[in-house]
Order: C-alpha cells, then structure tokens, then sequence
C-alpha cells in the first residue's frame, strides 16, 4: 500500500499538498491584499501575526538544540541571523515592529502579545511544541511552508501598495527581506527532505509535517477572519473587543 | 536569615565559590598539566571532553530557545558561532578535533562518543538538562565557570607544551581561542546575572547553579581519574577497557 517514492516524487506531492493548503487560498489573505480590509483589520492582522514572528528564532533556536550535527547547526543558525539581526534594531523582527509602527500600533501593545487572538498564539505554540517533540525530519519539513511564501510575499507587496494609503514601501521591508530569505532557506530543507526521508514512513511523516505547517498558518487566518471580518466576534481580551481599540 | 545582597557581594560570593570549587584544584589537572600523564591518559581526556564540547552549542541553543529578548538570543548566538564556525571546518568543535587528530585519536571514535565514560555522558546531559528545565537566570548562571577558565586555560598551554612531546601549539588552537571569547561571555553572563538576581532566592539559585557547574567539570574529572589513574579501573566499552585502545 505505501511504496517508497523517488526524491522526484516526494517533492512534487509537497508541492501539490502546498498548492491546496497554502494559506494563500484563505479568503483573509485575498480580502488583505485585495485592499479590502479597513485600518483596524489590517493593524489585528499585524498584531497578531507579531506572535508568529517572535517564536519564529524560538523555533529554530530549538531545532538547532535537538542536532549533533554542526553543519546543520550552522546552517540552520542563519535563520536565527535574519530573525534577530546583528545589532539592535536589525533583522526580521525589528521590521515586523517598523511594519507595526506604519500602522500606528503601540509598540508595547504589540510585544506584550496579551491583545493577540487566542487562537493565535495556541498556533505559534503548537508550531514550536511539533518543532521540539517529533523528529527532526519533521521538525525540518515544517519549515517547507517557505516554498510558498515567495508568491504570496510578491502578491502581498503589490496589493497592499496599490490599495491601502497607510502602507509604504518602508513598513513592509519585512516582506523585501523575506523575498531573498525565504528561497534560500525552502532550497536547502527541501534537499535536506529529499535525502533524508529514505523510508515510505518517514516520507509520509514529511508530507504530513507540511501539513500540519499549512494548518498552523491557516488556522491564524481562520481566527483573524472570524473576529475581524465575519461574523466579526472578537474573544475577550483581544484587540478591539468591546470596541475598545488601543 | 537570608539578605538581599549588593551585586558587588553576590559576584564576590560566586568568585569565592569558583576558587574553592572550580576544576583546577582538581588532581586530574593538577596531573595533565604537570605533564603527569601518559600519552593515553591524555587520549582518555581529550576524548571525553569532546563529549562536552560537543553538548556546548546544543545547550546554547537550548538556552536561546527559551527567551523571547531579542537582545539576549542575539547577544548567546555569538557561542554558536565560536564552536559551530562560519564555515565547515572551523570552531571551536572542529579545534577540538584538531587536538584529538593530533593525539593519534581516530575521529570516527572520537565524534561517535561510545568510548568516552557514562559519567562523562551523564554530566554532559545533566548540564543540558539544566539549562533547558531551571529558570533562564540560572541557566545563563549555569556558564559562570568561564569566570575561572582563563586561569586553567593558560596553566594547561604552558603546561602541555613543556610537558608533552606529542602536544604542539597547533593541537592547542582551541584553548588560544577561548582566551579571548570565555572573558567576553563571562563578562556579559556576569552582568546578566548581576543585574537580574533581585531577590535573595534568585541569588541564592545563581549561585547554586555555579556549583551545579562546577560540580559537572569535577565530575567529569573524578570519572577520569577513576578510570585512567587511580585506581584505575576503566569501565566496560570505555576507552581503552581490557587493555584494547584503538
């Protein structure tokens, strides 16, 4: 029943896994760079994915800890070095804060992560849980979600350009930064997938990494979508509950 | 009974409790660096503390794993640098193993860690342990023994070289290196912990966990001594057990 696919193979039914669970088919990120969203559901879509950022190095700080092996270490490392930088104020999260500050949020607000969905940060901590607890195959296929992120980054870019006046070049560096990033960094996890999934299980664990990946990003849509769009129910304690926006 | 003490007090009590516990005074290195040993009993302990410099990076990135200050996962990256290097073949992994090439260790025996000492391996996990499971102060309490390394570091160059034939400056390089990075994190680990022990227990766990420490080095001391010395009784499937050194 399971046969063992060549490396070939493998790559494409991520690829096709990918083109079906991506986020990029959820209906928030077409409303988002679409220029349908107003001020305040774009500022709950930064806010939130602020947490996704911040665990971000947590993450990969964690796969490196679960290595004996340097050169994946070192490798591996360079994602810590896009994430925070080399001095203060550079790297990965420092531009999701500029992108924050573009859009007027409180800088506090947003580290503090307290207003973000709840759905939000149970996503960002399963990421980091799956990261730490299943093998380091897996823990290396999750990252594959990066094959996709180019395409979504470029629509992204345009689309909040063309419609959104409270958008500038400078607030989304971030995405600028990622378009270079992100291939580099999908390349070299694909080919570690490629030679070291060697067994009909372990390609299945693979495949089901990326997917649970795709749920772990879809599933910060879904919550944006539900309290900010429709039916618009925002949990308590979160950004703009109550009408209370910060 | 317990005070708050100044910061100048608790590094004067941390400085009190390297001179009397850290592993200098031990006479495992009381006898390396006197030129004591045998070429083997120098093979005994550059290949079991590869196990430890092995585990170092790992539990860095156990520690950066679990902060959210970009500042600081920043600041302790530097440690993965130092031992993973920038390029295959560089670090302070691969220097140690530049010493045990040039001891006459074969490096698959060496990197494979099956012939060093369980409490070799033992303390070496129980260090990682700690870092991954105690409070973040202690676990960056828990690298204070660089502290105390410059000391033991620059007696066992001298030392080595006038002693043994068959250890050169170039089998050393890892030990030169260090002379400049161990200052510098001690340094900033210092003032990390001088700043953040704010209450007595806090003082009291920074200082346990530099005693935690200092008890993993000794440890790793006394298993040697045991096997190698006196009295000489090396355990099953350990270098050089039943008089088979490789």
């Amino acid at each position: 029943m399971t046969v063992l696919m060549s490396a070939d193979e493998l790559e494409a039914a991520l690829r096709d896994l990918g083109a079906a669970r991506y986020h990029n088919r959820h209906p928030f990120h077409q409303l988002l760079h679409g220029g349908r969203l107003n001020r305040r559901q774009v500022q709950a879509w930064a806010l939130n994915r602020y947490c996704y950022q911040a665990y971000i190095p947590i993450k990969d700080a964690t796969l490196i800890a679960r290595t004996d092996d340097t050169d994946l270490r070192r490798l591996w490392r360079q994602r810590l070095v896009d994430h925070d930088g080399n001095q203060p104020g550079e790297g990965g999260i420092a531009r999701w804060l500029s992108l924050t500050d573009g859009l007027g949020l409180d800088r506090g607000t947003v580290i503090g992560m307290r207003q973000a969905l709840p759905a939000t940060r149970f996503a960002v901590q399963a990421y980091v849980d799956f990261v730490r607890e299943r093998s380091l195959l897996e823990a290396v296929a999750s990252s594959l979600t990066e094959l996709f992120s180019p395409g979504i980054i470029t629509e992204r870019i345009s689309g909040m350009l063309a419609h959104y006046d409270f958008i500038t070049p400078t607030t989304l560096a971030y995405f600028n930064a990622r378009l270079d990033q992100a291939p580099r960094d999908a390349d070299f996890a694909l080919d570690y997938v490629r030679q070291h999934a060697c067994t009909p299980d372990q390609q299945r664990a693979v495949i089901a990494a990326l997917g649970f990946k795709c749920d772990v990003l879809w599933a910060q849509l879904d919550a944006l979508h539900h309290a900010y769009v429709d039916p618009g129910l925002i949990p308590p304690g979160a950004f703009g509950h109550d009408g209370v926006w910060p």
